[in-house]
């Protein structure tokens, strides 16, 4: 499989990491939440080469994550990146891995902790229950069913071994 | 800067995507959570080099995500791969990515829906406030601030750009 492949599964884990699952990617991203707006505000902390960064940067305005907008540098008008609105609804990706980060990688504790603006409280990433309010669950708590995606995919029975809920991921079987 | 330096950051977002932001990575996660123990269940769907793999999993068991545990195949003895619990922690990250796949990238809807053993409710990731429970928060509704770990890391005044929260990100900047 090629890895641009990834983004025809019928998987919506696949397709985001068909966009964000290359070396640096997520990282350009980080910086664009942290305020990177300009090809230099991108490169210099990295240090990445100037082609690669144009690489992500290019990838990830094909995918609607980030626009270019035109600025005045001196004479010229450059072009800068700003995250759009489907680029900002990736925070809780970054905040997920954030949430393990300061776990299982951050050994003196979160380098960083975010506060509601609303009431100063302290933000996370949960997995939880929209019917009974049940937080912190994991995968095993959880038992996926095949979606009307997977319906519109294939008309008639589901069989997709990853759709089909009969053949759910052996981690989420009950123990 | 190297790659692998990313872990070396003050940052709980750039460590984890040290362990995690390449390149077949998280698909390989992603498998895992599918039920995939043995080399050829991962190799198998995705048609990855075997070299390729092989290099993925060793970084997954060096990172303490998957573990080795041995298997009788005939004669032999080989070697499957298991999520630790400290892999099955990524389950979140994997969810937030399939929250912005489904929103984004998955046209007729979600391909599988996640419910809650206990009470059949659509689970899902929310970044949510722990004070006063408001969910769905955006990146602007948050507010960073230095936590123990950049206080450790620096001792004195934070001069750190990235946790100090006077240079808090501008994406999270009022407007």
């Amino acid at each position: 499989m090629a890895y641009r492949d990834l983004e025809q599964e019928l998987c919506s884990i696949a397709r985001p990491i068909s966009v964000l699952g290359e070396r640096w990617t997520l990282i350009v991203l980080r910086q664009a939440f942290l305020g990177a707006r300009r090809f230099d505000d991108f490169q210099s902390p990295l240090g990445i080469s100037r082609s690669l960064l144009t690489d992500r940067l290019v990838r990830l305005v094909a995918a609607g994550v980030l626009e270019r907008r035109p600025y005045q540098s001196g004479q010229r008008t450059r072009e800068e990146y700003r995250l759009t609105d489907k680029g900002r609804d990736l925070w809780p990706v970054l905040m997920a891995l954030r949430a393990w980060g300061d776990r299982y990688m951050a050994p003196d504790g979160p380098f960083v902790v975010y506060r509601h603006r609303g009431c100063d409280g302290v933000v996370d990433v949960e997995y939880a229950c929209a019917g009974c309010g049940q937080q912190h669950l994991s995968v095993r708590d959880v038992r996926p069913e095949a979606g009307p995606g997977a319906h519109a995919a294939r008309p008639g029975p589901a069989d997709d071994g990853h759709a089909d809920p009969e053949s759910r991921p052996a981690e989420t079987r009950g123990r």
